[in-house]
């Protein structure tokens, strides 16, 4: 994505770029050590403050960057990048550095050591909420989010819209490399009670 | 539905039912009372045995029947459903009775007193994982899947495959409705690293 098309998302708002429910990636850096892996299974948490949610198993990378640094972030990639996101949810970090060895360019935050992915389409900067008896028992970790953007191509004034953009709509991985996009807009509208 | 499309699947295979994120439908029922609502912050939390995530609200009626069941149930509706979904998440079950309101066709699952609603496309029954910091702290509930089932014209063999039914397809809520509904498969491939 270029820069020209990133814009802020009121905090306010922030929810809104997560719940769709898409595939996420999640970077986090510490010590001079950076990764970013793929994870399916987030949700918001909160409105505002904005709180999210997220499950990383103990044998990631990016879990013990995250812990280390105690920020993270979660970014939204999309079709374009679906090669990417099973690459890097395949891969370890530990080893060998995915945004070297995959030609990765990043941004910087604002508020996070976490390097930002360029090409997603929208980006959390987050903060650890530390609840050691999640993490432990559940690997569930919890975040507040302190800053958002999105591109404004796809996400403007609280809205999603894809539509003329298929290779940004965003990804929802069921197993195994096997994905979901998103697809059209539906405006539902309340029933009346029968009598 | 028409039961003759519903099919047990496996717990090993239960979590691939909530990953690529669709907005859910809650129900619980405890002394004879019974409630459903929508819930769009939902993950699953573990492969197996499964575990889910469920953010539910302290206003919710549905919330203070599941805590007094210690169950409930998680189900994935459909478009056809929209005007639904955003119904029951916009009403109070604690005077009126939503089934009864707007005539809603349920049936009985195997371990769970919690209303299963006809014309889903998948429906998880889950026991509490009773964590009363989560639940006060954050509304966050945690579940253990212990029976799925899926409509198999939309859901077989572990994967997903809405073409030809654009009224099973799941529902995203983004905000106030406004709904996006799944759209097509794409399968992805791993990357090379580069020299």
């Amino acid at each position: 994505m270029s820069p020209t098309h990133r814009r802020p998302v009121p905090l306010s708002k922030a929810y809104r770029l997560l719940n769709h429910g898409p595939t996420l990636l999640v970077s986090a850096a510490h010590n001079g050590q950076r990764n970013i892996m793929a994870a399916a299974w987030a949700m918001p948490l909160d409105f505002e403050p904005p709180k999210v949610a997220v499950v990383l198993d103990k044998a990631t990378w990016t879990r013990q960057l995250l812990e280390g640094a105690g920020t993270f972030v979660l970014q939204v990639p999309c079709a374009a990048q679906a090669d990417l996101v099973q690459t890097v949810g395949n891969t370890t970090g530990s080893e060998t550095d995915k945004f070297a060895a995959y030609g990765l360019q990043t941004f910087k935050g604002e508020h996070t050591e976490a390097p930002l992915l360029e090409g997603c389409v929208a980006w959390l900067e987050c903060r650890l909420l530390p609840e050691p008896h999640n993490q432990q028992t559940y690997d569930l970790f919890l975040g507040e989010v302190v800053a958002a953007y999105a591109d404004d191509r796809v996400f403007s004034d609280g809205r999603w819209h894809f539509e003329g953009h298929d290779e940004l709509r965003t990804l929802h991985h069921v197993a195994g490399g096997h994905f979901l996009t998103i697809g059209g807009q539906l405006q539902a509208s309340s029933l009346t009670p029968q009598a």
